[in-house]
C-alpha cells in the first residue's frame, strides 16, 4: 500500500489574477480539503463543451469544505485575446461559479508558469490534490465524469492515509504542434 | 464515525433465472467486492435510456474483483409481456454483458420477491452494497454518474472501515399509483 | 424535372392491428397528405433512442392536416415475445401519442407483409410518402432531423407540382444475417 | 396564397471584415439561392453550443449552389474583447469553415449596423432569406433541426413561386436587459 508521502507534492500554484473569489487561494492553505484544478483556455472547444462543465457538477456536487475546484486560465496560444479582460466577459457570460485563476505569463515562452511547473501537455488538463497536498491525478483530455467521481470519493474516502493508486504524474510529452481537436487543444 | 456494521445488512436476493452468468451469484459470495445492484423494467423508458448504460459504464470502468454490477428485472407491471423469454430478446438486442436476474415472482401479488424485500418504490432502482454486504445507497430514480462514481470510490477506499455517509436505506414510501414519466416507473 | 409520376406508387399498407387510432388508415385515404411511415421493432435499440423520438417530433412538429405519421412493427426477429400485446405495453410506457400499426405477419417467412412488399432492410426504415402517393424516400438507418425536415418541407411545398430529387426508392438490397448494431436492426 | 413579393426584401448586410472567404458576400450577389445568417457572439453560450453546430450541419447538409450560410458576428457587449483578431481565434479553434463576417461597429451606439437594420434581439437569431431575397424567418433563440430543415426545404422547394408560410419579419421588440441565458444573449 502506497502512502500519500509516495505521491509526488502539488506544486503552489503561480497566478497573475482570481476571479470569483474574494482573496487568492494557495495550495497551502487548502490543506485537508480535496483540491480540483482544471486547467482550461477559453477559446478550447474540448474545455468549453466538456472540462468546465464537469468542474462545475463538481463544484455543484461536492460539500465546500471537503473539495475545491480551481479553473486555472493557462493561455499558451492567441495570448493577444485571451486577456484578463476577456477571461471575466467569458466567465461573466458562461456564469461560472467557482475560483478561476489566471496562470501568470511567463517571461521567456509561450507557457505560462504553472502550466510549466506541472509540465502539463495542453487543455483540458484535470488534476487532483488530495488532502496532504499531493497529486495524485494529472490527465490531459476528457475523463468520464463517473472515473472523476470515483477519484474524488476515493481521496474523500481515505482520511490520512493513502488508498489509491492512479495514473498520476507521470511527466507529460511534449509535442511539437499547437491544435486543438476534440479532445483538446495541444501545446 | 459510522461503522459498516450500522448500516442494515443487505437481504439476500431472490431469483428464479440468470442471464450472463454460468452460475447463481449470492450476495454471501460477493463479500469483499461492492456490489451494485440496478433494479430495472425492460418497459421502463428511464431504465432504457439512463439505467442500464449508466449499469455498463459502471461495469467497463470497475475491475471486476473490486465491483460487481447485477441487473435485476423487477417487473411488478405487465407481467404477460415482460418475461424472462422477452428479457433474453432484450439483453441479446441490446448487448448488455453483466449478469441479470429475474426476480423471484410473487406467489401473493404483483411486486416480486427481492423487490418486496428490499421495499423499493419502483424502476430504477439503484442500490450499492459495500464490502461487508450492508445497504450503502438505496435510491429511486436518476442519479449523476459522478455521484455513483464518488460512492463506489468511497466503498473501495475504505477498505474494512466503514467512513460513508449517505443517503441509505431509508425505507421507502409505497406510492399508490403504477407509472413511468421521465424519473422512472412507480410500483 | 421530374413529376411526382416518375416516382414509383407505394404500395398499400397490409396491418393486422392498429393502436392510437379509432380506425385503420390506408394510404388511399392519406392523398393529399405527406406520409411518414416509421418501421420499428420495439425491441431495436436504434429504433428506441433515434428513430420514434424523430417519429415523435415529426408528428408535434407538423400540422395533422399535412403530415400523417404512423409507426410500423415490423417484427422479424423474436416474434414469440414481439407480440402485441408487448407493443401496446410499450407504447404506452414510452407514451407515443401518433397511430401505430402490427405489420400482417407472413403465413411464410418471418418477414412481414409490409416489410416485404416495400423491400426494407431492417429497422429503422424511413419512408417518406408524398401528397400523390408516390415514394419519395426509402432510408434503413438514422436520418439527421435537418434532413428529414428537409424533405418534408420540400414535399409540403411542392403541392401538386414534383420538384423534389431524392435518394428515394432504390430496391434494397437483401443482407443474410440478422443483428442489431447501433445503427439498427438488419433482417 | 402569398407571393415572395409580398415578404419584406432583406436589406443589405453592412459589414467590416470577412473570414473564411476571398471576397465580400452581397445578398445582391447571392439571389438564386437560399441563404442562412446565423447572428451570433463568440462569448454567447447558446450560440456556441447550439446554433454555431446548427449552422455548420447547414453547411454541410446542403449543396453550395443552393444554400448559403454566413456567420455574422454582432457584437453588442464586450466590444473590448470580441474583436476582429479574437472572432479570428475563435473561428479557427472552432474549425468553422462557412463565410464569416463582422457586423458594422455603430459609430452611434453599442449595437452594430446590420443588427440594427434588422431590428435583431439578440444572439443567437436565424434569419432565412429565399431565393428572390425576401425574409422568410426571423428567429431569436434556438430553433429545432427538423424545422430549420423544412424551411429551407420549402424555400428550396418553391423555386419562383412563394408557397410558404412562416414566423417572419415581424418587427422585434427591444429589450432593456443586455444579458445570456440558455436562449441566447439580449441586447
Amino acid at each position: 500500500m502506497k502512502t500519500s508521502e509516495q505521491y509526488p507534492l502539488a506544486p503552489e500554484l503561480e497566478m497573475s489574477a482570481w476571479i470569483n473569489t474574494p482573496k487568492a487561494l494557495t495550495l497551502a492553505g487548502l490543506k485537508g480539503k480535496v483540491v480540483v484544478v482544471h486547467a482550461f483556455q477559453m477559446l478550447c472547444p474540448g474545455c468549453v463543451s466538456h472540462g468546465l462543465p464537469q468542474a462545475t457538477a463538481i463544484h455543484e456536487m461536492f460539500a465546500d469544505d471537503e473539495v475545491q475546484v480551481i479553473g486555472l486560465h493557462t493561455v499558451f496560444e492567441h495570448h493577444g485575446v485571451m486577456t484578463v479582460e476577456a477571461l471575466q466577459a467569458f466567465v461573466s457570460e458562461y456564469r461560472l461559479a467557482f475560483p478561476i485563476a489566471v496562470d501568470l505569463p511567463s517571461t521567456l515562452g509561450t507557457i505560462p508558469s504553472t502550466m510549466k511547473k506541472y509540465s502539463m501537455q495542453g487543455t483540458p488538463t484535470l488534476i487532483i490534490i488530495d488532502q496532504q497536498g499531493c497529486i495524485r491525478l494529472h490527465h490531459f483530455g476528457s475523463l468520464h465524469d463517473m472515473q472523476v467521481g470515483k477519484i474524488i470519493g476515493s481521496l474523500l474516502a481515505e482520511g490520512d492515509v493513502a488508498l489509491l493508486t492512479d495514473e498520476a504524474s507521470t511527466p507529460s510529452v511534449m509535442l511539437d504542434d499547437t491544435s486543438c481537436d476534440d479532445t483538446g487543444c495541444r501545446i
